[in-house]
């Protein structure tokens, strides 16, 4: 069992009315001087190996369907098993 | 002008119907074998220096805002300014 990460994020020439939206919020809230982009991010669960191909495998998916590639770019990385990340809160 | 990325998942515990939906759509499209869940990814452009406070303060905009922590789990990093992410796909 592996894990793949595929973050999605809209590209840096569209609009992203809810980033927008939370950049908004976040200075009403007091939180000034902050300005966010909002994205998506699929952890993956893949059964077996990780080897390059069944990345490959993962990386088509994420082109067919996690990411639209038109208005999104996507990045697929690896996870270490074992690996927690150190700031982990509830 | 530093980057910071707040990575929002739904807890273990807690069903994840988008994630489920895509499961389903990936097996659908011959993608057999992978399991996922579905979260956000908010990446905030922080005016001036990183420092401490400010990301202690990066953490309660999370904690407020980005996750509802009764059934998300957030993680806050730093991202290092300069290092573009090897696997970049438009």
């Amino acid at each position: 069992m592996a894990r793949v990460v595929v973050d999605v994020m809209p590209k840096p020439e569209i609009l992203d009315p809810q980033g927008k939206a939370v950049t908004g919020a976040l200075a009403r809230l007091g939180f000034a001087g902050v300005s966010v982009r909002q994205g998506k991010r699929f952890e993956l669960e893949v059964d077996g190996e990780l080897t390059p191909e069944r990345l490959a495998e993962v990386h088509r998916a994420a082109e067919t369907l996690l990411a639209n590639t038109v208005i999104e770019s996507f990045v697929v990385h690896a996870e270490e098993p074992g690996t927690a990340p150190a700031q982990v809160v509830d």
